[in-house]
């Protein structure tokens, strides 16, 4: 049994059946060449690679570890020939800029091979996203020569790249930043200051790592309004790309974390340090934004591959294990037991499992093709309607897929019993590891905030309204099969509830902020259910409609009716519980004095 | 700030106040020396060991571990030497009988102790734990000559006890063991099998280890009714407890866990160990569950300290770490920023862990009281009394309050936020060892057919009813209280709607009987939702009497309220998404042929 096997047909389904890339990509410009025969061989070859050379990394790579010295930071076993391999192949390449050497293919290519490449390890993968991320940025943002300079080495995996934001008493709340940057007669800035939780900070895959780094240029003003971004490369090159002098960035060391032990996470020591500015000058908040809606779906991505992986485990074992009958009676009465898989308490916990992958692969990957259209539509109407969705769906899917995938992973866990809690079987990794995606690129709290807050009230409910509108058209446009009328009945009854809940939390919150606050989360999870729900009812008619023309695969299209059942009847019903506590106003959280909650 | 710090003003309202064990003590036969003075001491005696000898191993126990070699098991530094001293203070020994060296105090006096030693290091715990489990089954079954060579070294601390039942193949499953026990012409027995999973199995704590292991003896009949229990100790002594000859039991090796990592977890194995019968042929199983129920008990006061080490930790940080401003404005203007606590959805957080953890209190003491009438009361009815309600409320207990206890431990480690994830704060070892509490003793999957098949459905829902009526007293008697005619008035709907879901399940499971198991755990957990409001009324009732009676305490009892509030608006109602989930049938759950789970 493979420790990961990437779920082909689901992918292959999500993307041609249900999202209809081949359509999406031959009406955008420069992707006419993704053809289903390209994108198969894509998802084929990056299932070999991922399920070959990088899943049989994961384990060691949490056991080991990644090791800091003076010298560096070495990375656990077999990282680094794996990530030359990678690169030899042309992966990191593969969405970026042909002007850069890459292969300029669509995000939603690169968002299907990174949930292969985050599945296998996780900590391999964060080395991919930080240089993506990187690469993002300066894309966004640097000179042309700049781009010349530092873009075509981390294309080529030469290079790697890093975000520094965090600081230890500014995370959130980077406006409280406190890394100067004295302006040089040459142009240059000396940066100095200490970065905290930088992913891949410093490494040995690479012979040269590019950070970008915020901080403040003497003399800007405080808070958010005197933030810039800066490049500080850990050797200084020419501009053939050689390297040359050392800059004074350093490692000052490594967390010992809860999991996600192969991505070293990084003190960075920046001492005076020869550092160029990116973008304008004391817009670098803003500047960062533009990486962000692509980071938190990276994020969510990662929920979506906690989910699948602790589902491939748990269903394994669930047909393996013997042990007790089943409550109908001996299913297997040659046996000494039944497997588990015949209880329906142990099928809850897989089909939730189910669910959460399956389900979040269709939100993910639809937000990759939306994040295609503002990349290269040339329509900018097209291209707005897509930001506004975006911006609506991305806080959703990053809080509500990460918590969904860390508990999905817990319910594989359990699925083993005993057996799940030992390092043995690898479930509790993925329980480790899947911790922190709640947490990194913004709270899931953070993500409650900017939803309620910036993205339904600060457009005074047109976001939601826009989408609740796409989903009730297609609910009328269905309700009349009788495969997903239930579906499409439950759906219209949350989307006007929905619209019904903004519009009372905004009402509540207008009287006093902290009412916003109070509901937040709440809110979110519930949109994440109704989310959810309208991507399973959409995969309930795709697959009616594979059954209605006839196939070979009745089986494959059946389940997926079964499993949109399933989510219907079984998880969407979770919103109860939050409408019921949502609106309970923010006294119950308010009144008691802080000093008064231990005595 | 310390590592712990037992809350005691907490635990002292529980016991003298909610539940009133001055009076319960004076009527128990053989307790009556339990003053108030005495279990004040003992509780201010047991906070101060806690927090002084065994919270600061507790770090180190979990960086360490057990290590494993063919001379046997190193425990992590200090364990043995503060093992000796526990014993040195005659701990062990608090609530075993006096006839074997033991203080004879009650149960619920140890529980309170044991609720300090598992949330001051739950791996140092569990080898108490261990013992306990040991010394009970012994009290139950063993023969005077057994009792008298076996118990007082351990009641004294110098011998350490486990309990092996769990084999590879057969965990939930125990009929399926395969330990054999051949009869010895001297009347003993040779035992061969091997043990998995087994707590302190092997250990350099104590000077000699008693092992009760079940065994099938030769020729019994297959599956449960073949079970039997032995004594087997780690080394073989005379009448006057001087060791002799090695038995040939050994620990194979220890298992690398997701956390716990105080506490080595066993492979035994028996290769013709000199065994003795304990208890009559035959009727392991049976004798078994005689420590089941304080097993169970004990692993739902984990889930108690799981929430309140969690909770502890990240108050201390919410009320420390400035980020951000309250969204109603600047609470500490000259300050860089607002402590995190201001935050509505923080505090809805913290009081979520504080409600587990107060609210699982006044739960586990409870369960505690019962065993003690259980134990010591020469009133038939009342022990049948006690004895019923104590089936019903046990695997709820332990179901609800551990799988409470992980979410409240996560809660904690998402107040940190990143800081949360590194080890540095101990709020992840607290994530990483509440985990295994959902499992051990009895799965929650299976703790929820227990419930409702066994406790509610066996006794055509006598004891539900019992309870209810209980609880329905309760309300009445103060319904006309404005302060808690609110929580009076959700608990009567609760109540009744409770009966009336074991009703519908019934009816259902009658026709199907997966149609119980596809019900169970929303059963469970709707359970564990109602009986906690029940405490939490009972506290809110207690707290405005002493309001009303005038105290020098009144933020204390005021915030009791407060949160009995927090409690019956937003926990509370998350039976509505149990309800909405419970009764779909198990038709959505059964449907999928196992094949078709993945494709």
């Amino acid at each position: 049994m493979p420790l990961y096997q990437a779920p082909q047909r689901d992918m292959k389904f999500v993307m041609d059946e249900l999202l209809d890339m081949p359509s999406h990509y031959a009406s955008l410009p420069g992707c006419e060449d993704a053809s289903v025969e390209i994108v198969d061989a894509i998802r084929e070859e990056a299932a070999k690679f991922t399920t070959n050379m990088v899943a049989p990394l994961n384990q060691g790579a949490d056991e080991i570890g990644c090791i800091w010295s003076e010298e560096g930071v070495k990375t656990p076993p077999g990282f680094k020939e794996s990530y030359q391999q990678f690169s030899e192949a042309g992966w990191p390449g593969l969405i970026q800029d042909p002007e850069f050497g890459g292969q300029g293919l669509p995000i939603s290519v690169g968002n299907m091979v990174h949930e292969m490449v985050l599945s296998s390890s996780l900590g391999w993968a964060m080395f991919c996203g930080a240089n993506g991320g990187t690469l993002e940025t300066l894309e966004a943002w640097a000179t042309p020569e700049q781009k010349n300079t530092y873009m075509p080495k981390m294309v080529e995996g030469k290079w790697g790249g890093t975000m520094c934001l965090t600081e230890s008493h500014a995370g959130t709340d980077l406006g409280l930043l406190r890394t100067k940057a004295e302006p040089q007669d040459d142009g240059s800035y000396s940066l100095s200051g200490t970065k905290i939780f930088i992913t891949h900070g410093e490494h040995d895959q690479t012979e040269n790592i590019i950070h970008i780094v915020i901080a403040r240029i003497a003399g800007a003003p405080a808070g958010t309004k005197g933030i810039s971004l800066f490049i500080v490369p850990k050797f200084l090159s020419d501009a053939n790309g050689e390297l040359g002098e050392r800059n004074a960035v350093s490692c000052g060391s490594i967390e010992h974390k809860m999991g996600l032990h192969g991505s070293p996470t990084c003190v960075m020591n920046f001492d005076g340090a020869k550092a160029f500015l990116l973008g304008p000058a004391n817009k670098g908040l803003q500047c960062m934004f533009t990486f962000m809606n692509n980071a938190r779906l990276g994020v969510a991505l990662q929920g979506v591959g906690h989910a699948e992986v602790g589902f491939q485990k748990s269903l394994d074992y669930a047909k393996d294990r013997l042990q007790m009958r089943a409550l109908t009676g001996a299913k297997n009465p040659e046996l000494m037991a039944d497997p588990i898989i015949v209880h329906p308490d142990v099928r809850r916990m897989l089909l939730t499992q189910k669910c959460i992958a399956e389900g979040g692969r269709m939100f993910t990957y639809d937000i990759a093709k939306m994040l295609d259209v503002i990349q290269r539509s040339e329509d900018p109407e097209a291209k707005a309607e897509m930001d506004d969705a975006l911006g609506l769906l991305t806080p959703i899917a990053k809080a509500f897929l990460t918590e969904q995938g860390h508990d999905s992973a817990n319910l594989a866990l359990q699925c083993l019993g005993g057996h799940g809690y030992i390092k043995e079987w690898g479930v509790e990794q993925n329980v480790r590891d899947s911790r922190i995606a709640c947490i990194y690129e913004g709270t899931t709290g953070i993500q409650a905030l900017d939803l309620i807050g910036r993205k339904i009230m600060g457009t005074k409910g047109a976001r939601l309204t826009n989408f609740t509108k796409t989903i009730n058209a297609f609910c009328e446009a269905n309700q009349e099969n009788p495969v997903v009328s239930e579906f499409t009945s439950e759906l219209t009854k949350h989307t006007k509830e929905w619209g019904e809940l903004a519009m009372q939390i905004g009402g509540a919150a207008a009287k006093n902020p902290d009412e916003m606050g109070a509901a937040s989360v709440d809110f979110l999870m519930y949109s994440g259910y109704v989310v959810l729900a309208y991507y399973w009812a959409r995969a309930a008619v795709v697959a009616d409609k594979a059954l209605q023309a006839g196939t070979t695969e009745e089986d494959f299209y059946k389940t997926k009716i079964s499993t949109a059942k399933f989510y219907f009847q079984r998880l969407l019903p979770k919103t109860r519980g939050h409408v019921a506590t949502m609106n309970t106003g923010a006294d119950n959280l308010m009144e008691i004095n802080a000093d008064h909650f231990a005595f």
